[in-house]
């Protein structure tokens, strides 16, 4: 006999990415598919010095049950840092999560009901999309162009749903598109969020890691109405392996953020916590992010150089400021997912763009990966790519 | 203005537990609230030993991102440490989780639609209670007798209820009472499991820790149907600080629980995952068990045998044959949460029973944690609540 599940599994399936993580850990496939930081750069000899002392100096502790809010300590200093993105907040404010990715998912649960509609950017992260598809909301996309979410057709949107539960945007080097949102938009938006009562997921996984320019203010350092969720982790600047990431948000809401963790998994790793709180208190974490910067950025000139050099006519791709991603746009009559098909065979991956519609998924996009890669698979990985382009 | 929350946000409240734990938190209560191990016991040098092997031979590895389903050579060694229980297992039958906490709460989103029943013991665990609240479900409590759950009750509830989506249920020592399900229950209960094709979510996350006797095969050993969907965890035997703990299902259900995991944030730690598998190859875990055994042995025994002697007449308790609760019932007239306000004015903390029964709250009753305590505070912090109780 059948097993009856829950209609909402109807509506999740396994990432694509994920799935696709899978057929490129083969060590001869040159990846552009993951969102995965360089691993040369992790601080491992620090790690160690700070497993030992957490171990030696409050290893009961640190193995031990703690509250669902987080480690208070490690709470102060995500509190200061935030200054970076110009966010005023303590550590009240703050409740850390498993990755970021946790922060999304709870945002779900915690503000809609079957048939609610999230509003987000077009294309959008697709981690995102499958943990709020649990909650059977109906999505209404906002197009984008380099300047982030198109303000008039946010407006319109908000008119038109009224039973919109939260604008979801990724401000700074969106996934997937590495474009960021101008200052006047982020105004302006929260302008409309206000004019409409209509809280803001602000998902900010990479908003460090600028290679050139100012740090633009996060949507929550201008908001005065405690509309804003914000959500960082230390994935991409620290090491993902650990799963620690923060919600910051006004007490009323960050109190449903809290039993939601409760129900969810009562905490996040204890050791985990005091590790990088101990790693912050002893090492300079901007110094390591400066590193990584210039590692990236690098990375980055060299990817786009190289498109601009082998890719045939009328590919086109964006030049983000920083973060992980650029996002690829080849000639309207191909389809991604059959150029992916063609590159694996030329052991190149990257992550056809269907995925991060939730509705007509164009299908002439690639979203490319430029963190992970050394600089001669890059241009290899490039190169083979545009071959296999050419040929079609 | 009003933030519009989810529906569900109404039903779920923050844990009566988990606040507790915050209370006595300051270091002269003597708590037997919790369900604390006894951090005195957790293997920090073992630790050191492997957290620097870890680092040192698989270091980017332990830190970067990895698959959803959890550390493979983990996974092995889980599958055969399952056989403790009796129960055949691969590694592609087990997806690790954060806690045995994940696995149930994934078990309501799974499962679970608006006014569906969940079947679960009278009392049980309230973080399984609260977790599945999210998805808004109707309890069916069945009531228990020393051998766990009463079967005729079973029976009428599966009769009664055809949108019933699971039994929930923890055979071994379960929480709060202490109680274990007699190997004839258990095989009564997936025999109305199969007869009315229902899935049976098979907590256990005290089951390696019992002091006498032989340990009971766990329903998932006996389920060949594939409709036992069973949780451990290293919590207890190990750390709760890690948050690593799995789920063992059929290969359908498992996958469900998979995508949820996807979403709900991404994978479990990388590195508390390696680290783990590093110590059940460089150490004995069940020599370490058996220590935990033979001190939570005695601490039971203590609290037991200073309940028998101070406890004013009409007070009774369950005697559990391991785990980490005995579950005391007042006489009738009395409050728990009476009690406990007044115990805590002589620093002694329990859980009043209220919140561990889903519907009707029995308040003469309390859970007693006897393995996070010295013996010396067991004694005193008994007989201070026997004076308490007395004074009533």
């Amino acid at each position: 006999m059948a097993i009856n599940f829950a209609n909402r599994m109807n509506n999740i399936k396994g990432s694509a990415i994920r799935e696709l993580l899978k057929l490129t850990e083969e060590p001869d496939i040159i990846s552009f598919a993951g969102g995965l930081p360089a691993p040369e750069l992790f601080p491992l000899k620090e790690l160690e010095e700070v497993s030992k002392r957490v171990l030696r100096e409050e290893g009961q502790a640190a193995l031990q049950y703690s509250t669902t809010e987080g480690y208070l300590p490690l709470r102060e200093k995500i509190a200061q840092r935030m200054s970076k993105v110009k966010v005023d907040c303590k550590a009240k404010d703050i409740i850390v999560t498993s990755g970021s990715q946790q922060g999304l998912e709870f945002s779900g649960r915690v503000f809609v009901n079957e048939g609610d509609v999230i509003i987000c950017e077009s294309p959008s992260y697709l981690g995102a999309l499958n943990a709020f598809k649990a909650y059977l909301p109906k999505f209404v996309e906002i197009s984008m162009d380099e300047d982030g979410m198109i303000m008039e057709e946010l407006e319109k949107a908000l008119e038109q749903n009224p039973n919109a539960k939260f604008i979801y945007t990724i401000p700074d080097f969106q996934n997937p598109t590495g474009r960021t949102m101008s200052l006047e938009r982020r105004k302006k938006l929260l302008e409309l969020a206000y004019k409409y009562n209509i809280p803001v997921v602000e998902d900010n996984p990479y908003g460090e890691l600028r290679f050139e320019g100012e740090i633009l203010p996060a949507l929550k350092s201008m908001d005065t109405k405690g509309l804003v969720i914000y959500l960082g982790t230390f994935s991409k600047t620290f090491c993902p392996g650990m799963r620690i990431g923060w919600v910051v948000a006004s007490p009323e809401i960050l109190s449903k953020y809290v039993v939601v963790k409760q129900g969810a998994d009562l905490q996040c790793s204890t050791i985990a916590q005091r590790e990088i709180n101990r790693f912050l208190e002893m090492y300079d974490l901007d110094a390591h992010i400066a590193n990584i910067i210039k590692v990236y950025r690098k990375r980055r000139d060299l990817m786009l150089e190289t498109m601009e050099k082998e890719f045939p006519e009328g590919v086109t791709f964006t030049r983000p400021q920083g973060g992980l991603f650029t996002w690829v746009t080849f000639p309207a009559h191909l389809d991604a997912a059959e150029i992916m098909q063609k590159s694996i065979q030329e052991k190149v991956a990257f992550v056809p763009g269907q995925s991060f519609f939730p509705g007509e998924q164009f299908k002439n996009h690639g979203r490319f990966n430029y963190s992970n890669m050394p600089e001669d698979k890059i241009v290899e990985g490039i190169k083979r790519l545009a071959k296999v382009l050419k040929s079609l």
